[in-house]
């Protein structure tokens, strides 16, 4: 176990009708004039938005709103947003929507009070101030409402990178699981992808003596198994959507991840086919995730054989470990196709003949340094392989 | 899962030689004349209390000192911190200790901004205000480190009752595992009995569709009940005794309770045993908590026949699973038991002629209405069979 610090100060709100209370938090965290961030016409159209406008009007609290985030948000109207919120005097960002609206309301908090290009915070600059943002969570899955994370994609290059930083954990968040009641099947089992691969991303690591974050690990991932095929088959399933709504924070603010290296090439490597095809990328990592597993499984078998046996159920095969260890990829591999989500390059919509363009991308566009990975270092001829094993 | 809010914001600094922060994260927190508040001589000569005080210093924050609090902490001591930090203006306390120490810490901290008598907090007032607090922690037990509660025992009539509130949070808690390798084995069994309580405080529920919180719960059970033997076998292993720390504030922060009911008549029917015997908090729960759940097996076998075979691993008696609930309290027993903690009135220094007392104070004493327990209520009657099970 490393040495680390942790630091997240977020007012979770958990529960139904909770995004009435969206006002009353926004004052509370020292909000007074409000861009209300948002991406299509679903929050729109279900009346979200206007409850949380009522909410805001209640409090006395003045608003702008800026819609028309992409699912894989773009710099573009990042940059429409910084612009606003200074013209405007914008003191608060408040996200409706999922990890794309939140993930952009970041980079707009961010990049409104820095002085250079916002671009920097997504190159490895970390984020040391902010305007506070809130969140009225509308889909399980990216985590972005407890994380000190955001995503987004450069329209010149179409690069996908992430930036970080304390000042980006929200200062609140409204999770009400029923608004994740409308989503499509496709959609929910997206996020349920998305949750799960920030779990074996912290899971997959090269610190020694984890048993606690291993322990909290796997307890999520088993949740997960559990709790997936109830909305799938179900998806007005109240209390399975709560329990995955907190697996996803859960899964993703880092206190199960703390005192450990972590992986996230199969992050870097999914950034390229989302990117490229605009794919969902929850199903990019349905299809990465198994084929990085496969092509590391013998950097640490016994990693492996651990998960496959406590999350998958996998007998121990004790005289041939690697068995149980493909055991448990091939379980994570049959989950996902049972809940929907592509298994390969022509499910997903990806094409072999930009292999060669995505590997060298995710090893060195934008200013990488040639390898991505922090369990196993993979340069461009193992991101290729990877992706071949999609095909 | 029922609804819930969640509020958590203390900075955690995890690691050796993080005491050398202090004075940097009481800056950080707004502090500028701190109370150091500590217990015996053993932060003395360890040089510990030297370090803390030097790393004010070095910020130049001024500090006045309050030692001598007891394990089980009294009211005497926090009427007098009260009295030092009005008196001398002080805006932090900085608690150098373990769990009696901090909400010793914490009464004082709440005391000081308070108009009434301080006791008010731990008849039921929630806690709405206080100083900041910081702590530098020298123990894995009680979890006051990250949760938002303090117990203290009343001098008169030695009643051992918690106060709770937001601004009970500690503002920052430096997590050095270093500094709990010289406890006795005693003292750090304690600690691990301490913090499975918390865990099965919150697991014995009636809250249904709670699988996300069942899990990690019995994830930091599971990895409990793998560290501990390791440091009671070799106190010098940091690596144990760094898992052991982290799971000791996941335990009780309550990221892993939230949502659910909870019970808390173990810990109710044990602050009888403490104050009436001073015997240590984590002595009493281990002779209690095996009681309570012989008691209340019958409420609902399957949750203890489901924890017995997801923790302790005892095979399902799937024809007649309370055998497998009784193989779990078995398990349970034997484990604290291996590590050196009592099993027993006679083991923890308890006399049965004081059951008829102490089961009347657990129900009815200061202002209580008659009752413990979430999971079961248990009334007077209940409470003595709980005891006589002990002896």
């Amino acid at each position: 176990m490393n040495n680390f610090t942790f630091y997240a100060p977020t007012y979770f709100a958990f529960g139904a009708e909770q995004e009435n209370n969206a006002g009353k938090y926004v004052r509370r965290f020292g909000g007074s004039k409000v861009l209300i961030h948002y991406g299509g016409g679903s929050v729109v159209r279900s009346g979200l938005l206007g409850r949380v406008k009522a909410s805001l009007e209640a409090e006395g609290i003045s608003y702008i709103e800026l819609g028309g985030v992409h699912p894989n948000p773009l710099s573009g109207l990042v940059y429409e947003g910084i612009e606003l919120c200074r013209k405007e005097k914008i003191d608060f960002v408040l996200a409706v929507g999922g990890g794309s609206t939140i993930d952009s309301s970041k980079a707009i908090a961010a990049g409104t009070v820095y002085d250079g290009d916002f671009w920097d915070f997504y190159q490895g600059k970390p984020v040391t101030k902010a305007l506070p943002i809130g969140t009225v969570l509308t889909i399980a899955a990216a985590g972005s409402e407890g994380s000190p994370d955001s995503v987004i994609t450069k329209e010149e290059g179409m690069f996908k990178r992430g930036a970080s930083g304390e000042a980006l954990r929200p200062a609140f968040s409204i999770l009400n699981p029923v608004l994740t009641q409308t989503l499509p099947a496709y959609q929910t089992a997206c996020g349920i992808s998305d949750i799960m691969a920030h779990l074996f991303e912290r899971y997959f690591t090269n610190t020694e003596d984890v048993e606690v974050t291993d322990r909290l690990i796997e307890g999520l991932l088993s949740a997960m198994v559990h709790e997936a095929p109830k909305v799938i088959a179900n998806p007005d399933d109240y209390q399975a959507r709560a329990n995955i709504m907190w697996a996803g924070m859960m899964a993703h603010n880092n206190s199960v991840g703390v005192g450990r290296g972590q992986d996230w090439a199969s992050h870097d490597i999914e950034h390229e086919l989302s990117a490229v095809y605009d794919c969902a990328h929850g199903a990019g990592l349905a299809v990465v995730f198994p084929a990085w597993m496969t092509y590391n499984m013998e950097h640490n078998v016994m990693r492996f054989a651990q998960v496959a046996s406590r999350v998958w159920g996998c007998p121990m095969d004790f005289m041939h470990p690697e068995n149980t260890a493909k055991a448990g990829i091939a379980a994570f591999k049959a989950f996902l196709k049972s809940i929907g989500m592509p298994g390969n390059f022509a499910e997903l919509g990806a094409d072999e003949k930009d292999i060669e363009k995505m590997a060298h991308n995710a090893c060195y566009g934008d200013k990488r340094a040639g390898a991505v990975g922090g369990f196993v270092q993979l340069h461009e001829d193992d991101v290729k392989a990877i992706y071949r094993l999609m095909v």
